[in-house]
C-alpha cells in the first residue's frame, strides 16, 4: 500500500504577475482535488537557483508533511533531470529539477531516502513546447504522489549521491576575524549571514566591527560597528544590530529601516566581522533627510 | 464546550517575495489542517501599523467568521504584548500584536469582548531567535483557536480598555472648508479620504475645489476642481472625480489613470475641499505625452 | 437539478498590495465555504483588458472544472453589463464584465453556451458605492453558482453573439515576411508572438532575421538574428532564440536574460520576421558590463 499526501508546498521563481503559478495550482486542482497547495513563495529572483535553495532550506522545518514542489529551472527543456526525493522515511517528498535547488532542504530534512527520475511519460502532461515543466512534469508528479502513486512508478531510481549538489558558502573563522557572506536580504532589509551564534569568538564582545563589501568593490566598502541585540527594536536609531534570527543565523538589522540599504549589501557580498577598532563608527549615525518626504 | 473555527483570514506586511507568509501558512496547515487560510493581503508597507490597521478595518465587514491573523509588528521580540480579542460574541477572534494594528477593526466589528495576552508557552513554537512571532506565536494561537482551544487557555485576560489604541484622523469640517486627509492610495491611484458622503456641506455643489499638499510642501501643493461622480469612467479624461467608494468613503479618482500621481498625493497628505473658486482648473487637463511610449 | 461547482479560478488586475483580492476571497468563503479559490493571477496591469483576456485564454485549458471569475473592469459602475457564460456544456462558467475580457477564453473553450446578464439583485451584495463589483456582483454570482444556483436565476439570458468581442491581432504572412506582434512579455523577459510554429514559411530556415519596433519608433528599432531552439538554455549567451513556447506560440527568448529588455520590446510592439539578411547581427553580442554589479 502506498502512502497518500494531502498537502503540496509550492516554491518557485514564477512571480505573481504572470499566470504561471496559477496554472500549476490549476493542474494540481484538476488531478488531485483533495490536495491543498500551500504557497511558500513565488518571489525567488528569476533563474536564481541558489536563492531558491536557501529559501527552501529555511522553510523546510516548518513545511507540512506531504509533497514539496520547487521550481527554479533555467535548464528546462534540456537534459537536466526532473527528480523526486523522499525524506524523513517518506513523510515528505521533494519534487523539482535536479540542479541543486532541492539539495540543501533535503540535507536539512535528514538526507535523501529513495529518489527517482521523473521520466515516466504516463505522469506527464503533453504540451506543445518544452518550456514549462512546472505545469507539464512537476505538478502532475506532485499531484499523483498525493493520489497514492508510489514514487517508484514515476521513473527509475537514481542514486542520491549522484544528484546535483547544493552550494552553501562556509564562513572562514579564526580568533581575530570572521569572514562571512550575505546569504539573504529580506523585504525589511535584514541581511542574514552564513554564521550561527557560536561562530563569533567570545572575545569579540557585544559590539563588533563589520566591513561590508561587494567582491569587486574598489572602495573597500562600508565599515561600521554592530551591536548584539535580541530584537530589531532594541537597535538604536541609525545603528546596526546583530541579531540571532528566526532561522538560528546571525543577521545584520536596523530598527524600522533597511540594513541592506544602509550598508550597501546584496546577496553574496562579503561581511568581515572583527573586534571593534578605531575605524568603526560606534556612534549612531541618523541619516538627516532634507527633503520633505 | 469551546467554539471551533475553520477560517483564518491573514493580513501582514510580510510581502510575497520572501517565504514569511508561506511559513506561517505551513505552521497553520500542520497544526490545524482543517482550517482554510484566506490571504487578505501581505502587501502592507513594511512596519506601517497605521496602513495595516486601516486595511484590516476596510476588510473586516467582509471577512468570513473565524480567526483574523494580523501581523505588522516592528516591536517583535520586545515587551509589546501579543493578544487575541473576541468580537461579535465570539463569532470572530483577532490575533496579533498589541500595537494598535487590530484596534480599528475591533471597533468596526462592534468592539472587544474577551481579550487575552498570548503568554501561555504551551501554544508557542520554540525558536532560535525572537524575530518571527508570526510563525512562533500568532500562527500557533490562531491554529489552536481553530482546533477548539478556548481563548482563556492562551493566556491571562487583559482589560480591552488598556489595549493599545488605533489612530484614525478626523476631518475638520465647517461651512466653507473641509480639511481632510489621504487615508489610502490603492493600486489604481484612487485616493481614499477620511470623509464620508455626509461630511461635504450641501452648499458645495457637484464641482468642488481641492487643494492637495504634503504637510511640509513649500509650494502649497496642487489646486484642482473635482466633480462628483458615481463611477471612475464617468470622470472626463484628465479630470479629477470625487466618488463614493466601496467602503463608503469619498475618494479622489480619475478614469483609467492615477489620481494620486496626478495630484502628487501620498498617504497622510492633507486635502482641503472648498466650494469652487477661480483658482481651480475646472477644464480638463489632458496630459500630452510627446514620447513614443 | 442544477449543477454544483467546487472550484473558482480567479484572475484580476487587483494586484496583491491592496486587500481587493482578499476581500473577494472572503466573500466567497462566507457564501460558499466548500469552494476552493485558485488564484490564476492578480498581476494583470491595471485596466488592461487585453492583457487580462490573453492571460485567461492562455490558462483556460488548464483551469479546473468549475467557475472562472475574471475582473479587469475599468467600466465598473457604468452601464457595461456583468455576465456569466457557460462553456463545455456547463462544465465551466465564466463570470465577469462584458468588456471583451472573457471572449478569447470562451472561444478557446469551444464557444459560449448559455449566457446571462447578472442583474438579479438577490445575488448581489448591497454596498455604499458602485466601484467594487468584484466584491459586490461577481464574487456572489460565482459563489452562488458553486452552491447550485442555476445560471438562469442570475438574470435574463443574453445572446452570446451580442457580447463584447475580444480582439486578438492576426499576423500578416507572406513568403518573404511575417509581420507579427508581441502579445505578452513574461517575468523572465520572454516575448510571446501572435504566431504559431506553422506560420513561419519553411524557406526561412533555422536562423531568421527579426526587426523589432514600437509602432511609432523613429529609429526603426532593433534588427537581430534569432535561432530556432527548443529550450531557453539552448540559446547561446547573448543570442536571441525563437522557441515554441508552452502555449504553442512562438516566443523570442534568451538564456537567463530578458529578451524583451535586449530587444526593447513591449506588449503590442511589431516584430517583423524574414529570412536572414546581411543587416542582421548573427554573431553573439554579449553585453559587457563594466560596473561591479
Amino acid at each position: 500500500m502506498s502512502r497518500r499526501y494531502d498537502t503540496i508546498s509550492f516554491l518557485s521563481d514564477y512571480g505573481t504577475t504572470d499566470e504561471f503559478a496559477g496554472v500549476v495550482r490549476s493542474v494540481i486542482r484538476e488531478l488531485a482535488p483533495h490536495a491543498a497547495v500551500i504557497d511558500l513563495t513565488h518571489g525567488i529572483a528569476p533563474f536564481d537557483v541558489r536563492a531558491g535553495s536557501l529559501a527552501l532550506a529555511r522553510a523546510i522545518s516548518y513545511v507540512a508533511s506531504g509533497v514539496v514542489l520547487a521550481v527554479v529551472d533555467p535548464g528546462v527543456g534540456t537534459a537536466r533531470r526532473g527528480i523526486a526525493i523522499e525524506v524523513a522515511d517518506g513523510e515528505g517528498v521533494l519534487v523539482g529539477p535536479d540542479n541543486g535547488l532541492l539539495a540543501p532542504a533535503v540535507a536539512m530534512a535528514g538526507g535523501a531516502g529513495r529518489a527517482v527520475e521523473l521520466s515516466n511519460p504516463e505522469y506527464r502532461l503533453e504540451a506543445p513546447g518544452a518550456t514549462f515543466d512546472g505545469r507539464d512534469l512537476f505538478a502532475p508528479a506532485a499531484a499523483h504522489l498525493c493520489k497514492g502513486v508510489d514514487l517508484s512508478e514515476l521513473g527509475p531510481a537514481v542514486d542520491a549521491d549522484l544528484l546535483f549538489p547544493g552550494v552553501v558558502p562556509l564562513p572562514q573563522i579564526d580568533d581575530s576575524t570572521v569572514i562571512a557572506q550575505a546569504l539573504w536580504t529580506d523585504r525589511f532589509g535584514n541581511v542574514q549571514l552564513n554564521i550561527g551564534p557560536d561562530d563569533l569568538p567570545s572575545g569579540f564582545g557585544d559590539v563588533v566591527e563589520i566591513r561590508c563589501s561587494a567582491p569587486t568593490d574598489p572602495t573597500g566598502g562600508v565599515t561600521r560597528a554592530a551591536t548584539r541585540v535580541t530584537a530589531f527594536a532594541e537597535t538604536s536609531p541609525g545603528a546596526i544590530g546583530l541579531v540571532l534570527d528566526s532561522n538560528g543565523m546571525m543577521a545584520l538589522v536596523m530598527d524600522r529601516r533597511s540594513a541592506a540599504d544602509e550598508l550597501g549589501l546584496a546577496d553574496g557580498d562579503q561581511v568581515v566581522i572583527a573586534p571593534l577598532s578605531e575605524d568603526a563608527q560606534p556612534t549612531q549615525s541618523v541619516r538627516v533627510d532634507l527633503t520633505t518626504r
